[in-house]
């Protein structure tokens, strides 16, 4: 009998392909796959709660497997981490109902993008943050956030240009701090569409070097085209944090 | 004419083969003397403190350099931090008397080592830290600290076998400190030996494991043999935090 186990982890995503397995490319589902597989002897799929692209980040990424196993939670984690790369970490492995699904029982979601601006380069922490070469109005970054929260149609936002499904989404909150030199932009929302945060944060950035206006925003919804929208922004600042069910 | 400059940098170590120039290897005063040869179209000797091993960090290391420049200190700083890689910056220049000697004139310096002990694996500071597989008795290492602090002939302490100079020195604070998963271990003295701090390190994590006595530190300062010390921790855990003039 398989059991079905949730899976909370954490990865430096600079090395890899993004989370979803491409052949012949390392990604991190890949990694997870081929550890559990050698674990039990069998081919083993693990879903996750979404895809993180190339080069993104993840301190709370949520997957569930299915595993013939005799092994409890504790001896999973440990043989998992010990057997995966020191830059992908299981935090937490829990035994789950046999429905529960990564994916579809997902309801929430929280990234986190940081951006640096100081006069050192940050050396140490390089491969997580976005450098800035300006400091952005922070102030008006809020009133344009404030346009952006709630439920609208993301379209402007979305990255696949054939998306066929809904691109409508509820952002409950972006929340825009700084902190000695770290700027973080983090965004809760029920679900995000491809690169969507990462152009949330491209365009408030706009918007805070006075590039476009934060009453433009609610227009910029409504034109529904990605080309009206601003820059994709880096995919090393962002972390996904973690996950709500 | 030329001009003396101290500066003041860090740099992430993990792929140098230490600070010092090797002919066909890549190292930090290599790196830095390129980009002043380059800004100044000769060649250039840049001067250390000291020299940091093969994966160790540094955030304030010290060095002089003349220069044949027109340059502000300001100028200096930004064109040397934009050609610099991006695991090496510049936090620091300043003009110095042209008798300022970065290695003569170092009355002290400080190192921090930081060691890991928790649940989760480290992953996005995997690089800074040494994982313990066990957590050691502080308290024991406290005291072995004690004891080791003070004016000693460190030759137990020394790595290099064929070290002719006095390897006397006075270490006046080893400070042990627990914050959370991080271990660290702060040294401050007038100057170290090869693989000194490592030494100390390794020696002082063993009193913690209780594999040796605190109070056996004496008669290892006395045997003044390396093979009575105990093992040297692994560079990537060590940290030249400053220098003081």
């Amino acid at each position: 009998m398989k059991r079905n186990f949730k899976l909370v982890l954490l990865y430096d995503g600079t090395r890899y392909h993004g989370w979803e397995r491409k052949q012949n490319l390392d990604t991190i589902q890949g990694r997870l796959e081929n550890v559990f597989s050698r674990m039990t002897g069998e081919p083993v799929e693990v879903i996750g709660c979404g895809r993180t692209d190339a080069g993104v980040h993840a301190r709370g990424m949520v997957a569930n497997v299915q595993l013939n196993t005799q092994l409890t939670e504790a001896e999973l984690l440990r043989a998992a981490n010990q057997h995966l790369p020191e830059d992908i970490a299981l935090r937490e492995v829990r035994e789950a109902s046999p429905r529960f699904h990564a994916r579809y029982r997902a309801a929430g979601k929280t990234y986190r993008y940081t951006c640096y601006y100081g006069d050192e380069k940050p050396v140490f922490d390089r491969k997580y943050v976005t450098v800035l070469e300006e400091l952005p109005d922070l102030e008006k970054m809020r009133r344009a956030a404030e346009l952006l929260t709630g439920q609208h149609d993301f379209r402007s936002f979305c990255g696949n240009p054939k998306m066929k499904k809904s691109t409508v989404r509820t952002v409950d909150q972006i929340q825009i701090v700084k902190k000695g030199p770290y700027l973080t932009i983090t965004v809760h929302g029920d679900g995000f569409l491809q690169h969507m945060v990462r152009i949330l944060v491209g365009t408030l950035l706009e918007v805070g070097y006075g590039r476009r206006e934060a009453e433009s925003m609610t227009a910029l919804l409504e034109a529904r085209s990605r080309r009206e929208a601003g820059p994709t922004a880096p995919a090393q600042g962002l972390c996904l944090m973690s996950v709500d069910y």
